[in-house]
């Protein structure tokens, strides 16, 4: 089996160094650097787990051969481009794709008529350098298929994954995982974007009358009532989630607060703005996460 | 008159300088290297005026003179111990409040018997160092009457101010003043910590959807519903004030926001705990600002 990993961010690096164990595995990166460095220096993940990996990476896709499955992991904002740059080639793959929000499906779809897998993740990892990973959160991801892709094809990817050493699970519809992840997403990273707070007990205190965990449950209540109106039924209860997460020994540093306090764009558009704008379109009144969303973007204004 | 400044930060500077040139001015510092520096260089105002004071400056209550009038310019924060380093002593002053928020008035009762007046300011200053302070905004501080305080001596103490180059204005209630300027300040000190932007176009802007004056707007909304169940008649729209504020030459930068920046206790609990706390008492549903106060208590939370 051939693995394509585009993107070799924290996530991709986590898929990349696992799939390695057990399939052949090309690594696409933005930069010819990031790519010789692979090259030479092979992939290592420390952490919960502790090997390096022998991955082949390009900075080019004509230098990629025919795969498999193609696994899109770079953020949402740079979705556009990977899947622009897959385009005419790689007919025989299935492609997953794994962005925080809504919607990165059909952004692929513009782009070519491969298969499709959906997929949210909720593993995490620190990368260290171009070729290290630290592998922090062991948590799942969730495989769905999109569209008309069989199921079947869904079970084995989250086979392979789960041959390789990490955590997954084919659910036959992703949906009501996709939206207790952005739900949650949009929540614990606003909040925390906003706070400078790492995801901690701060999240789930709800003693004290200005404690924040009130707050969180009650972005969280909305959010529930907009996946209600859009008729979902979710998969798990993201107030549970946020709890569950505050609980575990180490505060989850969310990527949206790294953003902020590097002065980087944010996901706030692709997370918070998407569940924004699925409020609007089944008319349902959001006005903390609407404030939340609000926030964040002026945030990303005080950078300039 | 001898008029004694307690506090010697941005707002009290202002007041000791020009009150210096109409009347015989003692200035409270907290440091003795303050009171020192004043004695030794005298104070210099820059900016919309400038000039440098002769003032008589002491760390110990003990060694001012029986003074008329004491203004207490601390942050709110300092005020229960200024109020207490007056009390049982200068019997025939009356004191001046002008602390953010409500309620600076009940602290200083609680110390002394004095007549009380209330104050707001909308001036400010930058302090540049213990002796040079930079008069930026020459806008008006409102005073009125708390208490039995007699009108007369309102007005007496705001044509000092105004004799001394300052712009000043009595009311004979401050309430619709002091409630104008607790809705302008939670809403614009509150969303700056957050966001970090200083007070510009922003804040007024309510032309695309993520446009942060749509949630300026509803904050203020809802601050002004509180007012109206508290039976206060505002002074002023705070969002006129906002948009005013907004197109001024240069954007101020609140002091809340240079709290958070500075990783400093802000005064989050005097001015949008205490509007959450009035919406409270009145039964008026403010869950925006409450919101606010929950997200800067928790910004304040993640400094340690």
């Amino acid at each position: 089996m051939k693995v394509c990993v585009i993107g070799a961010g924290a996530i991709g690096s986590l898929f990349a160094g696992h799939l390695s164990t057990v399939a052949d595995v090309f690594v696409l990166t933005r930069r010819r650097e990031h790519a010789q460095a692979l090259n030479d220096q092979g992939l290592t993940v420390s952490g919960k787990h502790d090997f390096t990996a022998r991955v082949t990476a390009a900075s080019d896709p004509r230098d990629l051969p025919d795969f498999d499955v193609g696994i899109i992991a770079t953020k949402a904002a740079g979705l556009e481009n990977a899947a622009g740059s897959l385009a005419g080639r790689f007919v025989g793959a299935t492609i997953m794709t794994v962005q925080n929000g809504l919607g990165a499906e059909e952004v692929v779809q513009r782009h070519g008529g491969w298969p499709l897998i959906s997929a949210v993740t909720f593993m995490s990892g620190t990368k260290h350098s171009d070729t290290h990973v630290e592998y922090i959160l062991d948590t799942a991801t969730w495989l769905g298929p999109y569209g008309e892709t069989p199921y079947e094809r869904v079970q084995e990817l989250a086979q392979l994954l789960v041959a390789s050493g990490l955590k997954a699970e084919a659910l036959p519809d992703l949906h009501p995982a996709q939206w207790a992840k952005l739900i949650f997403n949009a929540t614990v990273n606003g909040v925390a974007a906003l706070t400078g707070l790492p995801h901690d007990a701060h999240f789930a205190a709800e003693g004290g009358e200005s404690d924040l965990g009130h707050l969180v449950h009650a972005l969280i209540d909305e959010g529930k009532r907009v996946a209600a109106a859009a008729g979902i039924e979710l998969h798990d209860d993201p107030w549970e989630m946020n709890v569950l997460a505050t609980k575990r020994g180490s505060a989850h540093y969310p990527s949206m607060l790294e953003d902020v306090e590097a002065r980087r764009p944010t996901e706030v558009e692709l997370i918070n703005g998407a569940l924004v704008r699925e409020a609007e379109r089944h008319r349902v009144d959001a006005p903390l996460q609407t404030a939340l969303y609000r926030l964040v973007a002026a945030r990303e204004a005080s950078y300039s």
